[in-house]
């Protein structure tokens, strides 16, 4: 159903929403950064000899941790970064590629720790990196060493540019926020037990915001925001407004699909039951339940048997969450578009309507 | 003895090395600037109701793992920051003490995710922060924080500094060296296997001087060099080369303390041999041994038990390690004192000389 009952359009081609495609060129622009960027680090890591067989183990780090995802992040950068500037220079693309492969690597830098904290078997299709034969807990020193990547680059790319301290003083931001989103998120849901008391939609969103946020859907706008100088702090915070709050709906979209999406199409089978996540389905649930049916929640949420996720599954359709979330889908996207309808600062909508027709009624 | 066979005085009184003695008031002077500095972390926090979860969390990580160390790397900065700007305000020194407990939160970051690493039980007397109940895992994203706590500090406190962006970058240089020497340590002596072919002392030397020398000596200087406006590429190579050296020698000699040393004296009982450690003792003794002593070493190092612990100590004191460790710690200090003395650069020497009378002879 592309339109809704409301005539609400969330056809991806609604001509409303004219679409900035990424196209198969630009994807291989950005793919030789990364190339480039890896023999940068592996060079200046090879000047010192005493050190060379630490740089090659950090070359295998990059290439197995860095580059295969859908780099949707990465993109953004360059593709605010046209957006805002249509006359860029070769040059300047480069350096937009730059900084949205620093998105990539501190993104890197996140999942391979997680991967650990979570105690995951499999990312991207692949071995989690610390699950790889002779890595171990040795994956964390590695997260530091991508996490630190990005200063690297930054230092050797952005030095000489004036906004140079605005974008490393995001770097910081954006990553204080994404470990406190983390904490959050470890504490509310701790392996030992679960405490349905603690999953609210209040604390949903904060984990979220956090968590997700303001690295995947903030930091890549702000960085192409400033390499074009725009330093406003009054664009800035309306810009971050609306796209915390598509970054939010992102996230409850991911947690949708993990329990409704097509696993074909999505690549993955969802497991945030099993898993005891505090996703979105679970708060939406709980907030709706009657006693008997809360009952039969905390006997099987949580655990790993197929009959059991059966059960809460059972309940989810009895509460019909699928239709709660097409309502709230179409409830976001309607705000949303008055959101940037009304936005006013220094940017093009455009930058906030390429995200939109990514996002809405995406199915993986 | 405190003057060997060569009067070579090593004697902590001795009068050509005048000791400034860090003073109780500057002890409690730079405890209060502790917890302002989390007062002022929790604040800022606090300002986002829905974090303050974590906020809570965060400020017991810092209370628990930042302030129990012997603080001499932070205290270093406000030494060293003394011996440059003998007119200090005191405003100064309070920039200065900020500076030193962003070197121990550094440390702090290194050391909870060390712990979690190498698998430790306990650290400065009380159980690893990993180990305490509810913490777990989750103490890897909380290093993340204490990492992120430097940057967050030195914003508020420097960003209108002229030397905001030389000590960013500084820190960054720094952590990446730290994260390198991590990594060399890590793969020399992995977990499951004991590789004598690996202890070489051009990879001890490398291991040391990354992991441990950089943090731990040059950037406590650099830092007060930078606060102090000495920003000069000669003079920050010239001191590098001597803090380097000393930082070398200061692991050295932790390796010996950590076989020779008195516990009572030390606080703790060494387990390098046990643990299968790349330590200095080891080093010297691979280079030395006859075929039969190897194989004696071969058959009881990196183990548990208690006989074995001894055989490898008795083929130690058929090596005589002790008085070669001796003769390097003699010859190291003739050295040491040689490169001050040819020391060329805005920086008085006291500064070096204050750093060798902490160290040379200490017992721990």
């Amino acid at each position: 159903m592309e339109t809704n009952s409301n005539g609400c359009n969330l056809n991806r081609k609604d001509p409303k929403v004219k679409r900035l495609k990424t196209s198969g060129t630009e994807l291989e622009e950005f793919d030789a950064v990364f190339t480039d960027l890896v023999e940068g680090l592996v060079n200046q890591g090879k000047q010192h000899k005493e050190i060379s067989a630490a740089v090659d183990w950090f070359k295998e780090v990059c290439l197995y941790n860095v580059p295969f995802g859908k780099k949707n992040r990465g993109l953004s950068v360059v593709m605010t970064y046209k957006r805002i500037n249509t006359d860029a220079t070769e040059s300047e693309l480069r350096q937009a590629r730059v900084l949205g492969w620093c998105v990539e690597w501190l993104q890197a830098f996140f999942l391979v720790a997680d991967d650990v904290m979570d105690k995951s078997i499999t990312h991207r299709g692949k071995p989690c990196w610390y699950k790889k034969e002779g890595v171990g807990l040795i994956a964390i020193n590695d997260s530091f060493y991508m996490e630190n990547c990005v200063y690297a680059i930054l230092k050797r790319h952005f030095k000489q540019e004036d906004y140079y301290t605005d974008i490393v003083d995001l770097f910081h931001e954006t990553t204080m926020q994404t470990v406190t989103g983390q904490c959050l998120d470890l504490i509310t849901a701790p392996e030992t037990h679960i405490n349905f008391d603690e999953f609210t939609t209040e604390r949903y969103t904060a984990i979220v915001k956090w968590k997700t946020a303001f690295y995947s859907f903030y930091l890549p706008v702000a960085l192409a925001m400033y390499m074009a100088g725009i330093k406003d702090t009054a664009t800035h915070t309306a810009a971050k407004t609306i796209l915390l709050k598509m970054g939010t709906f992102f996230q409850i979209q991911d947690d949708y699909l993990d329990c409704y999406g097509d696993p074909e199409v999505i690549g993955k089978i969802g497991t945030d039951i099993q898993d005891n996540k505090c996703s979105w389905l679970i708060v939406q649930a709980l907030a709706k339940v009657a006693p008997e049916q809360r009952q039969i929640l905390q006997e099987n949420y949580g655990q790993p048997e197929e009959d059991k996720v059966l059960k809460v599954k059972a309940v989810y359709k009895d509460l019909d969450l699928e239709q709660l979330y097409r309502d709230y889908e179409e409830e976001s996207y309607r705000q949303l578009l008055k959101d940037i309808q009304s936005f006013q600062g220094q940017l093009p909508k455009e930058v906030f309507t390429d995200f939109a027709s990514k996002i809405y009624k995406r199915q993986k």
